[in-house]
């Protein structure tokens, strides 16, 4: 791409390019109206003063103002972009590179074979009688069909899951914390969110007149906005510390929940470890910090551990806050506690399944038991999806025919994350005016970026966050999808932006190198 | 079974069996408290004044409240005794028969053979060179697959689905209707649960200071209890009329609203068709009726057909609400609607895979916008549970190799449901103190019970509903688990159950004789 027609590009996005976009997404414009804050993008209320029954104005409000910005307007314009070049539309670039969110097959990621495997006999029980399968898959998928009723993972199973499952979910916490845990502690859910969810909607209710909060990092995860949002539960954010490697303060919890207290009842804390987006991992001190305050100020505690397998860093370790908080002894041992986990991450990257679980001990047996009656009237989650969490926590044993290869499978994913995690900060870090703290864990590096004033100027000017704007050209400019700081929450004043370093390992350098190229270009055309 | 053995059992099952029921659920009381309302099983303010920070008291409260009766305490003991009788306990039956909910395999019903051999092809696309597989089947999964980001099922997908399977679902619709179909306008979730959900989550607003309402008839399916409850909008019950085969008349729907009116503002109404748990199937009449209704009183409409294709009586059809109101032309064709259809029932009964399909027209386009944000929170809907869906909606066509072998177990299946459908309500009238309308539709029968005073008045002292006494008199002395009446609803001082018609044809006869058996001898026992 020549510099003359980067630069071409460039201009013509500032204003031409967004008003473009927002015109072509006018569908999507209420979403973008609130998002994007701007009277210019504003629809007005023109459009709802309809004959319709249902319309903006009189829907369920916490619903109108929930974001989520993993799958906000950038990922809807990059579809768009990709649809046009299927059509031949010319752009500066080939193909889109969704780094939005945390896809691993999507990029290029193989399965497990073990998996797969399992996931075959389970929905075609016929194979079992074929050579080609190992028998240790056929045990596995013999094992679970014995779980399901009448032999078929197309029966519904108890609400919280296949009892065999949540067995082997039990022995993996036990295996992985050296700490008993109980079987009808474990629920099967879709994928964590359904998990979190679950929790979090046990938390609702206003307390002596006042609204309920709940605690969560900044910067953080948008499942934990948008599902506060829907609920209407206050988030209250605590800031995550950049300059001390996204570390977690007690004197910031304090801080935030001082603050909080004046206006609202906070009940829950939620840490995420290995953080997300900000890829770091929580020293045992630091959850031993996190614990004793939660217990002081009497909070709930919600572990989103879904990154527990993706630690790289050297020195780096996870431990879970079932372990420290047990190892911690009484009053801690004995306080509520949700974990979260996920088929979706981890080595495994199965997404689309939507496979997890949640662990919860030292529950009220009469709260526990509305969870239970909660999440039965959504009947079950997804069989197969139990499947793959099952092949996650009982994976092949040495001696059995896979497990040779499924170690080589495992092992040789979480190497290369390791690897492209170090290449990503380290080129980040090697480009002017951005920095980013080593990806000790998950998926992402969050770099902070330094903008040109004029460049948050003509930003502001739109009414689009500056860290936006940079995002949308990056976009346009590069087909590189990313997703602006400010969907997950940082310092006023800073901006940065979070990927995933799961391109896969060439396409992930010719990306940086666009990227570093396209940074440069932008800094230049806005100085 | 002797006749003193079986005396024996309901003797015994008066009281103690029930309180050794409760005692034996502690860790469910607080469910029981609230479903039974009974002052011997409260567990009374103890247990939760203790150290919790969340606690009966403070959480939610509309998750306190809500109930399910398809998951409520009968299944809860039904599974209990499964149990007991693994473990050797004896009792005066072998196995325990759950009629408790729709779910086809677990009574035997085998799965599509085409389904899944697409579903073991797309999990494991190895075996896309395998010559067992038919050639369309491999043409169904190498579509799926082309429509995964990096050709896997383990990516996410787009939030409402992939695009080829909304187009699958788009093109099923217009065939099923003669009537086009917007493949934007499909959104594909995890069970028509999951979709039904997303709708009545956008109608939770307060407007003008009134509380929402929600039309559903009773008898009902609890989901919409459920969640109503759960989403904290009030139920507007409007009664099917059990002398006209459970028919709905308009009428009684002037009714409903015109009462609660004064105290809520109703906002939609939800129509299932063919009913459950009520079986009738409506006419095309009817289905005016209810749209005339609606448009009058500007409600949006939601219609529940996902036993589209359970149509067993002679004369009865089925008539989507979409063509219905589409043929009435302006204004009726402009009104906004939500159908629901699901792969857990009709000829596939896939409960455990979770796939189904939300068709919306004349949303709002904001509104529309809305949904597919709030949807796109949850990620995406399991690709397996989609792949179901393509299956369905994309069946083998004549001249294709699977063509002849998926209309023959589909075929089967169908009839052999409406045989079992005439079974049981001629069996049910053949007893005496029960009557049974037509099962025109769907997987149930709902008979009325006449029970003796005695009965009622031993139950109304055990502080239980007279039919749940009853159901689990049934259930401990036959293993038979039925759902009481009173979890759908029913007019007052009227007793019923549910069952669903779906075990296999011999079970089904020696379950009905056993039912028999055992209400001759409940008449007795009470008379």
């Amino acid at each position: 791409m020549s510099l003359q027609r980067l630069n071409k590009f460039v201009r013509c996005s500032e204003n031409y390019k967004l008003c473009r976009y927002v015109k072509s997404q006018l569908e999507f414009s209420p979403f973008l109206r609130l998002s994007v804050k701007s009277k210019n993008f504003s629809t007005g209320q023109n459009m709802s003063s309809n004959q319709k029954v249902l319309n903006i104005d009189n829907m369920n409000p916490n619903v109108r103002i929930m974001e989520y910005a993993v799958r906000g307007p950038l990922l809807i314009r990059a579809t768009e972009i990709e649809n046009e070049l299927k059509k031949g539309v010319e752009k500066p670039f080939k193909e889109v590179l969704k780094a939005n969110i945390g896809d691993c097959h999507a990029m290029g990621q193989k399965p497990i074979t073990f998996i797969r495997q399992v996931l075959a006999l389970v929905s075609r029980p016929e194979l079992l009688d074929d050579d080609q399968f190992p028998e240790d898959v056929k045990e596995r998928a013999r094992t679970i069909l014995d779980g399901c009723r009448g032999g078929s993972v197309g029966s519904y199973t108890d609400s919280p899951g296949i009892e065999i499952i949540r067995k082997h979910v039990a022995q993996y916490i036990e295996r992985r914390d050296g700490i008993p845990s109980d079987y009808l502690n474990v629920l099967l859910c879709a994928g964590a969110s359904d998990g979190i969810k679950a929790i979090l909607r046990l938390l609702v209710a206003d307390v002596d007149g006042k609204q309920p909060g709940v605690l969560i990092p900044i910067p953080q995860y948008p499942l934990y906005s948008a599902t506060l949002a829907e609920f209407n539960v206050k988030q209250v954010g605590y800031f995550l510390d950049e300059n001390k490697n996204w570390g977690l303060d007690v004197n910031e919890l304090e801080r935030s929940i001082t603050e909080a207290r004046k206006h609202c009842n906070p009940r829950a804390i939620v840490v995420i470890n290995p953080g997300n987006p900000t890829g770091q991992v929580l020293t045992k001190e630091n959850v031993v910090d996190v614990i004793k305050f939660a217990y002081k100020e009497k909070l709930f505690l919600l572990a989103d551990e879904v990154y527990q397998d993706n630690v790289y860093a050297e020195g780096s370790k996870f431990y879970s806050f079932k372990k420290v908080l047990t190892e911690l002894g009484s009053p801690y041992s004995e306080m509520e506690l949700a974990s979260f986990m996920s088929c979706s991450k981890g080595y495994m990257g199965e997404c689309g399944l939507r496979g997890g679980y949640t662990e919860v001990i030292n529950l009220d047996p009469e709260v526990k038991a509305m969870l239970l009656k909660s999440v039965s009237a959504m009947l079950c989650p997804t069989v197969l999806g139990q499947t793959v969490m099952d092949c996650v926590v009982n994976p092949p044993r040495p001696g059995e025919p896979s497990y040779e290869s499924f170690q080589e499978e495992k092992n040789g994913i979480l190497k290369s994350l390791s690897e492209r995690a170090k290449l990503v900060a380290d080129t980040f870090n090697s480009i002017p005016g951005m920095s980013c703290n080593p990806v000790q864990g998950a998926m992402y590096a969050f770099p902070q970026i330094k903008l040109p004033e004029k460049a948050i100027k003509e930003a502001k000017n739109q009414g689009i966050e500056p860290n936006a704007f940079y995002a949308f050209q990056l976009l346009e400019n590069t087909g590189i999808c990313i997703v602006p700081g400010s969907g997950f929450g940082q310092v006023e004043g800073t901006y940065h932006f979070r990927t995933t370093i799961l391109p896969q390992p060439d396409k992930l350098k010719s990306m940086l190198d666009n990227f570093k190229d396209f940074h440069l270009k932008f800094l230049e055309q806005w100085k």
